[in-house]
C-alpha cells in the first residue's frame, strides 16, 4: 500500500484536522484508545487530535524514564492540562537504568531502551487498559526510513510482544502518516499547541542516554540533564537545526581551588542543517560559547572542561551516541 | 642561597652571554659536560650557551622518547647541525612504550617518563660519558614552582640515581637560572638561534603523552602526532600563548563512506594568556576552526570528529593530562 504524501505547502490544516478526527472516531467507535505522549512534536500533536476526537476515551501515558530533560514530565503534563488533556505520567526510571546497567555500546544501549519501553512498560498498560485501539504519531518521514533501512521498523503490535492474531482485534492508527515534520508542526499549530511544543528541536528516542558517552547511570543522567537545560536556555533563540550537550567518559585535569582536580567533560554540538543528512556547526558567537561553558562550569561541579564541536556531518554524525 | 633575579628588561644579552661563557669554561677547565635537548627553548638555550663556551667538549644528548612532535628529532639535530653544532639522537622510543603499557592514571604516565628518562636512559650516557659536569636549563619560574610545590624539585642527581657523594666532583650548571622565560629567549636571540626556537609555544614535559587521555600506544601517538602537526601548522600565525591537539580515549559516533562507524576525537585547545595562571580560548575564526577539523578528518581516518576547547583556565587546565 503506498502512502499518499501531503506537502506541508499544499495541507489545509483545518480540513485535514476534520478529516483526521473524523476517521478516528468512525475506526474506535464508541471504544477505548490508548497512546504514549514523549513530549517530541509528532506525539504531541497526536495526542491533541487523538483527544480532539476521543476525549476521555482516549488515555494517554507520559513513560518517564529517568532519561528526560530536566522537569520535562511534569513540564509536559502542564502544558497539556492547561489545553483540558489529563495525561498519566508513570515513574519507570527504575526499570530503564536497571536495563541500561553495565551498557556501554551505544547500539546496546538503544536496544535496551526500546525494549524496556516496549516489552516491559507499554506493553502492560496497553493490556491493563483494555484499548483495542494504539494511536501512534507514525509520520511518513518514519516510513522511508524504514523502507531504507535507516530506522528499526514500526511494526508496533510486534514490538509490544503482542501477536495481532492472538489480540485480535487490535488497531493501530496512524493519523498523521501522509504528513513530514514541517506538516505536523502546522497541524500543531493549528490544534492549539503552544508553540515551544510543535516547534520544539528534534530529540532522540534513546533521550539523554543518547547524550552520555559509555554506561548511563542516574549520577551521569543528572549531570547532563543539567548542561542540557542550560545549553538549551543558552540557544534557544538561535536559529539553529538541533542544539546539544554530550556528557563524556573522558576525563581531564581541571582546576577547582587551586587545586588539581580530574573533572568531567561537557560537549556543545549546534548545527546548521535542513535535513539532517549532512550539517554544519553554527557559528555562534564567542561571547554565547563562552557563557555557556562559564555557567556549566559554575553549576555543575563536577565539570570543569567545555568543549564546541566544529566537525560537519559527515565525517561527525548529529548525536554522538 | 637567594638566586637574584635578572628581569628581561634589564637584560644587556651580549654581557650575559660572555659573563655564563666565562663562567662555564672556569668551572669545567680542561674537562668534559653533557646535556640532554629536548627541543624546548630552555635546555636549546642552553645547549647554544654551553657550546658556545665548550665546544665538543660539550657532548649534547637527545632522546627520542617516542611521544614528540613529528619529525621532531630530525628537525631538532638539523637546526643544530646548521649553527655547528653536532647532536647524538638517541632512538629510546621501545624504552619508553613499555614504560607507559597499561598506565592510564595522568600522574603515574608522567612519572613513568620521568624515571625512563632520567633512572633508565640519562643516567647511563651521563656515566658512559665520563663527563663531570651536567648543564641543565633550569629557569628561575622553575625554582618558583619547586618551592611552590607544584612541581618537583629539579634536584637533577637525585633523580638520576648518583648520589652526589659518592659520585664526588660530578657538579651541575644552570646558567639560566637568574631569568624567566622572556630572557631565556632573548638569549636564545643573541647567541643565533633561529626564532622558530627560541620563540618556540611551550611543549609539556610528558610531551604528546599528555596529550593522549587513557594508555599511551605507538598507534595512539601516531593520531595525536599527525593532528599536532596540522594544528601546530594551521596556528603558527595566530597570536597564542600555546595551541595543542588531544586525542580523546572515548569513541563517538560519525560517517565515513555512508556508513556508521566509532570513530576517535581530537580536542583543539588554544590559549591566550600572559603567564598560564590564567587563560581564556582564543577567539579563533570558524573558517580557521572548520578548515582544521576538516584537514584533521581528512587525513587521519580514526577522526571523526574535532572540538574546540571554549572553557577559561580555571576550571580547565592547559593541558588536558
Amino acid at each position: 500500500m503506498s502512502i499518499k504524501e501531503i506537502k506541508a505547502k499544499d495541507l489545509n490544516t483545518k480540513k485535514f484536522i476534520d478529516e483526521k478526527v473524523r476517521e478516528i472516531r468512525e475506526a474506535v467507535g464508541d471504544g477505548l484508545a490508548v497512546n504514549a505522549l514523549s513530549g517530541g512534536v509528532d506525539s504531541s500533536v497526536v495526542t491533541a487530535l487523538g483527544h480532539k476526537a476521543l476525549g476521555k476515551r482516549l488515555k494517554t501515558y507520559f513513560i518517564d524514564n529517568g532519561i528526560m530533560r530536566l522537569d520535562e514530565p511534569a513540564r509536559v503534563a502542564a502544558d497539556f492540562r492547561k489545553m483540558g488533556i489529563e495525561i498519566e505520567v508513570l515513574d519507570a526510571s527504575k526499570a530503564f537504568f536497571t536495563a541500561l546497567k553495565g551498557l556501554t555500546d551505544p547500539e546496546e544501549k538503544r536496544e535496551a531502551i526500546t525494549q524496556t519501553f516496549y516489552k516491559k512498560i507499554f506493553r502492560n498498560l496497553v493490556i491493563k487498559s483494555k484499548a483495542r485501539y494504539l494511536l501512534q504519531g507514525t509520520i511518513l518521514t518514519d516510513v522511508d526510513e524504514t523502507v531504507a533501512g535507516i530506522k528499526r521498523q514500526h511494526n508496533v503490535f510486534e514490538q509490544l510482544g503482542i501477536d495481532p492474531q492472538k489480540a485480535f482485534g487490535y488497531k493501530i492508527l496512524e493519523p498523521l502518516i501522509q504528513l513530514r515534520k514541517d506538516g505536523v508542526r502546522k497541524v500543531g499549530h493549528g490544534l492549539g499547541l503552544p508553540k515551544h511544543i510543535f516547534d520544539r528541536i528534534p530529540f532522540p528516542g534513546p533521550a539523554l542516554a543518547a547524550r552520555v558517552i559509555g554506561e548511563v547511570t542516574p549520577a551521569k543522567i543528572a549531570i547532563v540533564k543539567k548542561a542540557t537545560a542550560i545549553t538549551e536556555a543558552a540557544l534557544k533563540n538561535v536559529k539553529a537545526f538541533q542544539y546539544l550537550a554530550i556528557l563524556h567518559e573522558d576525563r581531564v585535569t581541571g582546576m577547582r581551588d587551586n587545586k588539581r582536580v580530574f573533572g568531567n567533560q561537557i560537549e556543545i554540538r549546534c548545527w546548521d542543517s535542513l535535513d539532517a543528512r549532512t550539517a554544519k556547526p553554527t557559528r555562534l558567537s564567542f561571547n554565547t560559547l563562552e557563557k555557556i561553558a562559564a555557567k556549566i562550569t559554575k553549576e555543575i561541579p563536577e565539570v570543569v572542561s567545555v568543549t564546541y564541536n566544529i566537525t560537519t556531518k559527515p565525517t561527525s554524525t548529529i548525536e554522538a551516541v
